[in-house]
């Protein structure tokens, strides 16, 4: 593609209501353009990111043998009045009428629409399981839509359903969803994790969510205190969590021969939020609070006021060496040495009980982690004076068991086929990908994109292309041989100061970059710029399109 | 694909309200599913057809530099206000408010919304002309939803917009996308014809739309009638319209030494129809009328009462010999005959005015054909007792140049861009496709699908695979040979009668079907039946997949 013949539509400005580096970075490299309060167009660099991704996601889905299919968009109100979603929904539900008034909504989710599908159109139960799924433009009445295309009204989604005749398949196919799940995050190269969670106005019984962290605040942790990324994200293979009995706090050292830095413990304090009255302090068991840390996180109360053992049997009804992070009934700030540990131990909070095998993001969310540990050396403290890290994240996927709670609707309206499927739903916000994936892949230039998904795999940056018949004749030969291989290349024509072109192709995140000048060419050399790695080199100019090809092939 | 794995969704029955062809074996053949009015589910099958159409599109819109881009499906309703569409658009526009009162539109088409873009982002004349598309769901609050996927709530359109800073690149713009439009048409293999068209709600001063004709009655004629697809077709390239001052009819004959087959007459009878009082017959200027056939047509008063020179004056405000088909104030009849001249002459409905270069199609829409003519051989009367023929058409593509009519509105927003730029607008009812190909390519049995846009290149039909090791090696050997070689093979696995087998492939319509049976393999052949020609061939058990390969290469 010629940038002539391409609408680049890179910005250099951008306004000021942008609160995130993803949508910054979208709005800039011309990848979207907002039409209105959550409401935006893809534009060329974006929808061809925007594709790659759907293939990926097309491609997983259907080696585990799900089958495309697509819903309109419009849904007839009653089916959702069947299920009672018409009005539980609530707010974020887009309803309309048609000139008949006859009631519709925007659909937003779609398990009314295939179990009816299902009930109408499949009476052999040797059809069981099966799996169908769909991408297409979703729809959410937002509150207050923000974060670029992370919390719009209108959205693209991967939605798909699976209908089981037994539990034992439904878990089946569960579990594959949650390996599919990682397979799609791992090829778009997106740091992620996996929780149980709440199953919301979706319904059913057992459900996880994958939520992918935001890069700037994670960085920071993983730089400043080597909480490598494996070991978080590893936290998803680990023990099965287990309850076991035990009567004093000291038989875990004595019975169960357990190190302290196995434990966790929790302090409690009082808040300095009105509507919570104590927040929890998680540290290793062998590690101390430091009180003036704690003071200066906004969410406790200073001075520092530690709850006592009564305070806590009145509030918690628990004994204080019970107290746990699973089930407690107030906000968790997590120390830095404590957000890393893996298959610990703590109260279960519940009297005579303890949690052997916890793992944060598994069993529980991680919202707030800080600096909480005293160390003797009072330098660090002064070094860190953000103390309060803010661990944000975006939810990219969602995982339910559903079981007959869709099914035992549809069923009564056809009255011939009584059995009750079990039935599975699995989504996964394909545009929010884009945006976590960005939030986690750039840098002060711009995106920084993986070869999977890139808009470009290669960017010709030709100096005084309309001077230099030399530079001309070089850069569409390397051009029309890169195209013949089907390498996306976006060779960047325009009569402009070849500083914008640096300036555009980086921001917009080319991976491979060849630079084609008259001085270079005197000797016979071009040079390649790695994206990613900022590398410079020269090579050779009459080989410039194989070592590119090499390059892409060994990526 | 196996069957097993795959939903294909077929129907014995179908429901009654099905009132064409298309729409039947759609559903029959389990390529959509209906929703609701007007509402449609697409299944596996039609998916695949649907996605094929659509990079059959892209392909041909990339090829002219367009550019791919992707908007909301839900506008701001200030765009439409501003534009005045908001009210003018009428009852087919959906409308909806979100949580806070705000309103929206729900996008039939996205005049509006790009013309704001362009002029809130392309600030350099240097960028035009430009040209965006998209491919997406367009919705219409149609008052009678039917004929399936073909009037529907919810459909899939390609639109694209393009814009200029003059008149003659907008015409060539213009020009190159009848041509597209045409070459998409073709590869589709549909029998289509492009005629000037009324600008309606879209607006602007020149139009044509692309019609598709409707099989059935279009084959009639052209098999009984001679009337080849070809002389049709090729009526879009033809001379131009003149408009030629005659004083007297003779004159025609005696100045212009035109020959009476390249005139048209009108002869005007009293309608059977109470809302129309007078229809109009158009025959060859040296063909008589057949009253008799004329009476048997439904919309001719039984007795025939011809219009006298009096009446006519009175009704249609000119002399008898001035009447043509162009801007006549009543329907038009065609004769058999009379529907295959190309570039003929007949009054223009101005006294003292002929206009020579007519064309139907593109000057004249063509709604009624039948037979009208005189013949001395009366048995040829009572062969056709079906005198009425009614050729059907769909529109599948409208083109319009718009000039200024929305930059104009969108200037006025951004105060700094005061150049008023011109714009074309081209639409294509993508999934209308679908049905408009079926109409066209289908016989008893059910779909014929070209090589390009069929949902399966090959089935394999196992007789009895469950019961012969033979058999189910065979069949399992040529499905992955054709799958290594990227041919998309239906394997029907089911444990069913074969004769399902057949009518569900037939149904469907794939193209290249294999039936491997213990019978055949004693002579290590199996049978290859062309579904197109209805052709069965016993060909080599060890050389199928090669054979096939060969058949969709030469395709």
């Amino acid at each position: 593609m010629r940038t002539n013949q391409y609408y680049l539509a890179t910005l250099r400005e951008i306004s000021s209501d942008t609160e995130n580096i993803s949508h910054q970075l979208m709005l800039r490299s011309g990848m979207i353009y907002k039409v209105g309060s959550g409401l935006y167009s893809w534009l060329p660099t974006g929808l061809r990111v925007l594709k790659k991704i759907k293939n990926i996601i097309r491609n997983e889905m259907n080696k585990i043998g799900a089958i495309e299919t697509l819903a309109p968009i419009i849904h007839p109100a009653e089916l959702w009045e069947k299920s009672g979603r018409y009005t539980t929904y609530g707010q974020e539900l887009f309803k309309l009428i048609d000139r008949r008034n006859k009631k519709f909504i925007l659909s937003p989710t779609n398990e009314e629409l295939i179990t009816q599908m299902i009930y109408h159109k499949i009476h052999n139960h040797k059809k069981f399981p099966i799996h169908f799924y769909q991408i297409s433009s979703k729809f959410r009445d937002e509150i207050r839509p923000r974060f670029g295309i992370i919390r719009a009204k209108e959205f693209i989604m991967k939605d798909s359903y699976s209908f089981h005749t037994n539990q034992r398949s439904l878990e089946s196919t569960y579990n594959m969803m949650r390996k599919t799940y990682s397979a799609i995050f791992n090829r778009l190269h997106l740091n992620f994790f996996c929780l149980p969670a709440e199953t919301g106005r979706i319904g059913g019984y057992i459900s996880h969510e994958f939520q992918a962290y935001c890069n700037q605040k994670y960085e920071k942790i993983s730089l400043n205190k080597k909480v490598s990324k494996n070991k978080i994200i590893s936290s998803m293979n680990t023990d099965q969590l287990k309850l076991v009995e035990i009567k004093n706090k000291s038989e875990l050292f004595k019975k169960f021969h357990i190190y302290k830095n196995k434990i966790l413990k929790i302090i409690l304090v009082h808040s300095s939020n009105k509507d919570i009255p104590y927040v929890g302090l998680a540290l290793r068991e062998d590690h101390m609070l430091d009180v003036n840390k704690a003071e200066e996180l906004y969410l406790v109360q200073k001075p520092l006021k530690i709850l006592n053992n009564n305070e806590i049997k009145a509030y918690f009804k628990i004994h204080v060496n019970y107290l746990g992070p699973i089930n407690l009934k107030c906000p968790l700030i997590i120390d830095y040495y404590a957000v890393i540990m893996k298959n610990f131990i703590s109260g279960a909070n519940i009297d005579n009980k303890y949690f052997f095998g916890i793992n944060w993001y598994r069993d529980i969310f991680v919202k707030y982690v800080a600096d909480l540990r005293y160390t003797a050396n009072q330098n660090i403290k002064n070094k860190n004076k953000d103390t309060h890290a803010y661990l944000k994240s975006i939810e990219i996927g969602h995982i339910f068991q559903l079981g007959t709670q869709y099914s035992k609707i549809a069923s009564n309206m056809k009255k011939n086929y009584h059995e009750c499927l079990l039935m599975g739903c699995y989504g996964i916000g394909v545009s929010r990908l884009i945006a976590a994936y960005i939030e986690q892949h750039h840098d002060s230039n711009g995106i920084l994109w993986h070869q999977e998904i890139t808009p470009f795999h290669v960017a010709i940056i030709p100096i005084c292309i309309y001077k230099s018949e030399k530079v001309k004749k070089t850069s569409e030969k390397i051009y029309h041989q890169l195209c013949n291989h089907n390498v996306e290349v976006l060779f960047d024509d325009r009569l402009i100061n070849p500083g914008i072109m640096f300036t555009d192709i980086e921001l917009i995140g080319i991976p491979h970059i060849l630079i084609i000048s008259e001085n270079n060419l005197k000797n016979a050399t071009i040079e390649y710029k790695n994206r990613i790695t900022g590398h410079i080199s020269k090579i050779d100019a009459h080989h410039a399109a194989d070592y590119v090809l090499k390059i892409l092939k060994n990526f």
